[in-house]
């Protein structure tokens, strides 16, 4: 087994299924499936830019009776280890029952021609969509050898390698910033990690010295422009393939998917890629990244024709997205795609919380983004030729907001309650 | 469709598939399926206990193709409303993808003669197992034309009402008391409910103000001993079902259940005992209730042969089994099962806690009542034929001590880091 990385290429291919390997672009450049190398490509990648490695598979390797065992089922596996074949080497401790989320029809909440499903990831073991990443993350430290995992993150990240870590044995050390919520240090903490809090400029020092001094698996970003772990979109990428089953063996018209550093959108578009190098679909659908707009870290680095770029620090409180630096694969992906990159800000945050409070479904701030640019591309007139998804990634409990409904105190006498009730807009006769 | 209640019965059939109705009790009082009485049976309940009612189904007219499509499926269906012709009439809108939870193997932790596995009940919709109860509860009020629903409840309960209402469209009155997690007020008013905090004494009352007066159907409890809704436990009964189904189509060698009213517990045996009715498996397994050893609420009745019993406040922080108030459900489930109560306490339940967490999964303190009883029936001597479940009923983040976890703030110098790693244990050269 290889991996492989392209400067230009994030379609790069060859197989953790076969002996084989292809690669189709001009900076092959090929390095260990294990241990990875987790700080991007030392070759291509310079003092500007970083370049992601990617696990590359042999397609052609793949025949029609593993195909059809993989796609033409019809009930989603009810743990992503069962896509195995088409997955970075796995840890078969980690059967934790991720993925398999499902997807909620949320129409009602909106004006459009096609119907609206939210694939709801906050349905997994850590209740966000990063346990997909850390299941090959942290399968790669394991099978590695390495004596731990060392994280830089605020929360659903830093808890999930916490969580997997703890399964596999390993120790792990979450190195956080002063200014998290409360409860993601908690949250981390709980999983029985190291959880550091150091001033945040000094995060990627420390993060690199326990990577070198002791020897501990990264599975967060290491670089300047975002590259993360080589084997972070692989979990990913099985969103794509569970639609591909939950929509019947169809495609989605459009997918909008929340986007910081845009693993998450890489991903799936690496899953539906890779549907349709194996013939099993013959197109990709249109992918909507849905950044923070005040930042507009992809949108730049497109207007600029540049590979990555890093942003001036705006407020926001969707933390999970609250990036100032971009990554080559969220650019890759937009040149690739029919879809487009949409801005949201705070205000269509919250209120895209409320449009999915609605209809049954409380998600983080950050989770919603993909609500709220699915809201923004119907005002501006989008049509979509079949069902569209919002990839929602956590749930409102981890939300830095997470606090602001309180209950209203009241006296239990009726003329107090029916005088509140009804200033609340119920119907009191 | 009717709805039948036995003094002494909670295993009264009728049937929501056929019209025929069969009765087995001495006490047999038939009530309409809708809208559904929610205080218990009128006319055997008396001033100290309170009678729960239950739905009954004529098994009879379940023919062997529908037991086949119901119970033969390898797969678990995602959503309960897939069950629904052994279910309580249902709102299709409800159809959030609640139940479908994964079957964790923590066997890792114990020193068991057979495996154990967690039943993760937050991966629902609202991130606990009260999402089942509700979508038959809020099925109830919104096929009965009530105008809202209303529940008593200090957090999951609510919070999971809220969320079913606002997706069919109902206003929800969730009245809490002081004192209760900044966290479950706020959870519960994400949805749009109207949460009132009222002394803790006068829940009741303003509940059942809110029913007389304003038509809301009540969805929790409103009699002295525990009734709670009729529907309740059918929604919970599911549970039973995909045990069977996720064991390969055999039965569990026990089941530990975090008890409180014992709903769930009720809800658990009733559907193991359909399934024997039904003649899918001929007997049913072991049922542990899991209560708070210090109240001893279902010991103390089972002790005093009685059918319930109220009993004295003492301190604990697993708030949502928190109850004084048994109920008949729970002693007529240990008079019907080869199981046994077990009291845990809160160290117990921390320690349990802490047992999962090292297997990646963190749950609310309430929700380990099962591991930690499965840990005491261990010390005990106690040996099991078959795979061991522990129902877990939801997510860590909900923990009224959800905050015990803090990071450990640092400078980032590796000296300084190295002295703090060390001392948390980590082995640094």
């Amino acid at each position: 087994m290889s991996l492989s990385i392209q400067a230009d290429a994030a379609a790069a291919l060859s197989s953790s299924l076969a002996t084989g390997q292809r690669t189709i672009h001009a900076h092959d450049l090929t390095y260990s499936l294990l241990p990875p190398l987790t700080a991007g490509c030392p070759r291509t990648s310079n003092a500007d830019i970083s370049y992601p490695l990617e696990v590359s598979y042999d397609y052609a390797a793949v025949g029609s009776e593993l195909r059809q065992a993989l796609f033409d089922r019809r009930h989603l596996p009810d743990d992503i280890l069962s896509w195995a074949p088409l997955l970075p080497p796995l840890d078969s401790r980690l059967g934790l029952g991720i993925g398999g989320t499902p997807l909620v029809d949320v129409s009602a909440a909106f004006r459009s021609n096609a119907p609206v499903l939210v694939k709801d990831e906050s349905r997994n073991p850590t209740w966000s969509h990063k346990d997909r990443l850390n299941l090959c993350t942290v399968s790669a430290a394991a099978l590695s050898g390495a004596p731990g995992v060392v994280v830089a993150s605020s929360g659903n990240h830093g808890a999930s390698a916490a969580a997997l870590s703890a399964r596999v044995g390993l120790p792990c050390i979450v190195v956080m910033s002063p200014g998290a919520p409360a409860l993601a240090e908690s949250f981390v903490g709980a999983y029985g990690a190291t959880v550091l809090s150091v001033p945040r400029d000094a995060r990627w020092g420390v993060v690199k010295d326990i990577v070198d001094k002791l020897g501990f698996h990264p599975v967060s970003n290491q670089t300047t422009t975002h590259t993360g772990h080589p084997f972070g979109p692989e979990g990913y990428k099985t969103i794509a393939y569970e639609l591909y089953i939950q929509l019947g063996h169809r495609l989605p018209g459009a997918v909008f998917v929340p986007t910081g550093y845009g693993e998450l959108l890489y991903g799936v578009w690496k899953g539906f890629e890779e549907l349709r190098l194996l013939g099993v679909v013959d197109s990709v659908p249109s992918l909507y990244a849905c950044e923070i707009g005040s930042r507009a870290v992809l949108a730049t680095a497109l207007a600029q024709h540049r590979p990555a770029v890093t942003v001036d620090f705006t407020p926001t409180d969707a933390y999970s997205l609250a990036t100032t630096t971009g990554g080559y694969r969220s650019t890759h992906v937009m040149n690739h795609t029919t879809g487009r990159v949409i801005g949201v800000d705070d205000p269509d945050l919250v209120r895209a919380q409320d449009d999915l409070s609605g209809q049954g479904i409380w998600q983080e701030l950050s989770g919603v983004a993909s609500v709220a640019g699915l809201r923004t591309a119907l005002q501006q007139g989008d049509t979509f030729d079949g069902p569209i998804v919002c990839v929602c990634t956590s749930t409102g409990l981890k939300d830095k907001n997470a606090l602001r409904y309180e209950a209203i105190e009241s006296a239990p006498d009726w003329d107090t309650l029916s005088d509140l009730l009804r200033r609340q807009g119920l119907t009191v006769a």
